[in-house]
């Protein structure tokens, strides 16, 4: 399948495009014609107040987290208004795959986390006119812009739940990302990221999907033979039919785009490296969302960026699925998700 | 430098060469002419009744366990014969990278743990005129070692003391296998085993070298930097100057051999796959020990293996080094292994 195939509104639904036209990144490089893809979900209140804004995580598009989103579910679109914003590389805004020259394909500008906060925070302030949020949400790369919109526009976000994410990518996680890059673009079709196809680098794509194969979930997982719930026969079926099939369609330099972001993760950017200080600027309610066995961002992390949060509190969930249970695969995952966002949607802000 | 080189006595010290001549394999080839190099240290009683076998980790030779032996160490030479067997892809003993056609290189038959241990159980009775071993113990691999001699020859062994290690290699840890096995073979100068000298897959073994650090340690040793404990000034220094470097100097092949073993480490092919059935055969008395922060076997792995073993106890190294902690850069985690093997011997046998 072709990169652009599979960036398509034919299997991730429509979008919406917020021209930001020429975006001057944090690299200092100048992305012109910029553009934020976007979707929403529910209707927008006539006093603006019921906004929650949910940015998706690495690999995903803004689709994905229809995952958490529905009737019946905490993210009610019968109650809120739910956008969900794409990312530079996402595939849908502005990224590797669907830029011109100069900047295509392995030659698009370095992004960070911000640039893609900035882009949203335009998005909502000039585009649709939201001054407020009730709740940012996310999970892994999810959280950590939720992360930067808490730190960066704190007047603006009420209550925040970062999942599985830390405010600054610790040192353990960036090897993670040294792994899964290097397995992405060890294949020699993968020429600096100026392929003629993305399925020319299939076996590069396959080789990355190992690195979440073995820090995705965690040792019970496979000891349990976790897999057979989400309907695989052996763990060779669940490799290739689970990790290589997710893997296996996207464009190798949006990933890449993306897991260079998750690699460089710093809200102490904004306070000279000083992370107690960066958190300490949260004025949103906040719910830390950890997971008991994540391999990406363990629960030791996750409990010191809660501790330098005001008045934060930090939610442990318990599951096999590790780093992945964001997928909700299982329903008590799903649950678990939703409650905790139950209970920071119903705590009192000013 | 050259493979050859590098497994050469000149580095490694003077080895002794057991000729094996006509060995057949489990997996059905006749490694001709083979030989098991090893080592020795101390004096064999004239009762025989002093030895210590030593088998060795993934990627060592019998010259890395002397991190384990010496004058004032648990493993003193003055009081105990030991013995440091190599194994089949160690570099010494019949490996890739040193057999004739047509078992060189990538052609190099499949080994098995149990192969080893057959080789070894040689050397000691026929060759050396031993029938009983007071201790044996290792770790990683030679943990894997250790189980399958105190499965296999159960009235041999009277102490046996696995570290880091499992009976039987849990489905995780073969996603590390995959992982590292991925990244030594991708460089294309691997060439399915038949590269032209070791060091043309210079970029396959530096690769190779990010899976050891994303799991060989864990995340606080990370957040710690724990690494400038062994002299490094930061992050880059250490996966270049520890972990590149460590594996650099080593052939492909040969990592490969011993990665095939480790992978399809399993006591229970001795009992059609009952693995309680397996351990409980042993006889020996038994210390498993397991490393508090190890993500190659983890601490509830271990503790399940020792639960099934007749009397065995679990002890735990608490340590930030992980896995790796087989190394002995901390002078607590030799004292902590110092104080197992200590223990483990002083248990009466009959």
């Amino acid at each position: 399948m072709m990169a652009s195939a599979y960036y398509s509104e034919e299997i991730h639904g429509a979008h919406q495009y917020f021209e930001l036209s020429d975006f001057v990144l944090d690299s200092g490089y100048t992305l012109r014609g910029a553009k934020l893809a976007y979707k929403t979900h529910g209707t927008l209140s006539a006093a603006k107040d019921n906004v929650i804004l949910v940015p998706h995580w690495y690999s995903a598009t803004s689709a994905t987290m229809e995952l958490w989103i529905g009737e019946g579910r905490t993210l009610d679109p019968s109650r809120y208004f739910i956008v969900v914003p794409g990312q530079f590389g996402g595939g849908f805004s502005s990224s590797p795959s669907n830029t011109p020259p100069p900047f295509n394909q392995g030659a698009f500008p370095p992004v960070s986390i911000g640039d893609d906060v900035r882009a949203q925070h335009r998005l909502l302030t000039e585009h649709l006119g939201i001054q407020e949020l009730q709740l940012v949400t996310g999970l892994s790369m999810g959280g950590q812009q939720t992360y930067e919109w808490a730190v960066r526009y704190p007047s603006m976000v009420k209550r925040a739940a970062p999942f599985a994410a830390n405010a600054r990518t610790p040192a353990y996680n960036t090897l993670l990302v040294d792994v899964a890059e290097t397995l992405l673009t060890s294949d020699p079709a993968w020429q600096n990221g100026f392929y003629d196809d993305s399925s020319d680098v299939a076996l590069g794509l396959r080789r990355h999907a190992l690195a979440f194969g073995l820090t995705g979930m965690c040792p019970a997982f496979y000891q349990e033979e976790a897999w057979r719930g989400a309907g695989f026969a052996s763990l060779e079926d669940f490799k290739r039919g689970f990790l290589e099939a997710y893997f296996l369609p996207m464009d190798p330099n949006n990933l890449l785009c993306q897991s260079s972001k998750w690699r460089r993760a710093d809200v102490s950017l904004h306070t000279n490296g000083d992370l107690g200080a960066a958190l300490g600027r949260i004025t949103a309610r906040t719910i830390v969302g950890a997971i008991s066995t994540d391999m990406f961002f363990p629960l030791d992390d996750c409990r010191q960026d809660a501790a330098m949060i005001p008045g934060a509190e930090l939610r442990v969930i318990d599951t096999v699925w590790g780093h992945l249970a964001g997928f909700c695969v299982l329903q008590e995952d799903a649950r678990a998700i939703d409650a905790i966002l139950r209970d920071v949607l119903a705590l009192p802000v000013l």
